[in-house]
């Protein structure tokens, strides 16, 4: 079993991160995180790049928070969506956590058509959190 | 602190309350359930009211899961999706539980506005769950 979560370099893709790092040790579990599309198949994959730095920052975290972890990047993957079902049933996850924005000030629905549809698609429960 | 899950009699509804059990016993916290509403503000309300039955079905499920729990009734509650932001408020939640579709054959998207408004609107993490 495993908690599957991708990383992007925004305020709730590290919320995401963390809370997956707190999920593991509840769950006695470890952690398979997918790395920003770098090319490939994403049209719009540029949009979801770490830089470098963010990427090493969040290994790092997860390096220190003792839970075992994988880290996996899709290099010619589909969608973010359709690369974190499929690694959620590919690693046999028992949870997938993502990151979601907060409401904007003008009450503007802001949940991405790639959070829509990985809790569409997903064979597990979906962790949706916010950043702080 | 506590879990707040809202029961409606449906596969996902069930498996919300399921959910939200297993989560208090990991968690050592207790739960907050919603029953369906009972008329009042509701213009939809008898869309989810639940039966006598399915109610003390799921009472006894709680109450033999072991997990402490409060159960409570928005008579004039607002929204089903107001109804559970303000529990999480009042009751210092941690998470918020809700059941979601799966989706159809067809793949139409199947989110509901209710589920919509407490992902946009939770002050804490949401635990997105499906029928087995």
């Amino acid at each position: 079993m495993s908690i599957v979560v991708g990383f992007i370099d925004t305020p709730e893709g590290n919320a995401a991160v963390q809370s997956a790092i707190d999920e593991a040790k509840l769950r006695s579990t470890s952690i398979v995180i997918l790395h920003s599309m770098v090319g490939g198949g994403h049209e719009k994959g540029s949009e979801y790049l770490a830089s470098a730095e963010a990427i090493e920052r969040i290994e790092q975290l997860l390096s220190e928070s003792g839970v075992e972890y994988s880290s996996h990047e899709y290099v010619r993957g589909k969608s973010p969506a359709e690369d974190i079902v499929t690694a959620a049933k590919v690693h046999d996850a028992e949870l997938i956590v993502i990151g979601i924005r907060k409401r904007s000030a003008t009450g503007k629905l802001l949940l991405g058509s790639n959070a829509l549809d990985i809790l569409h698609d997903a064979p597990v429960p979906v962790l949706c959190v916010k950043a702080g």
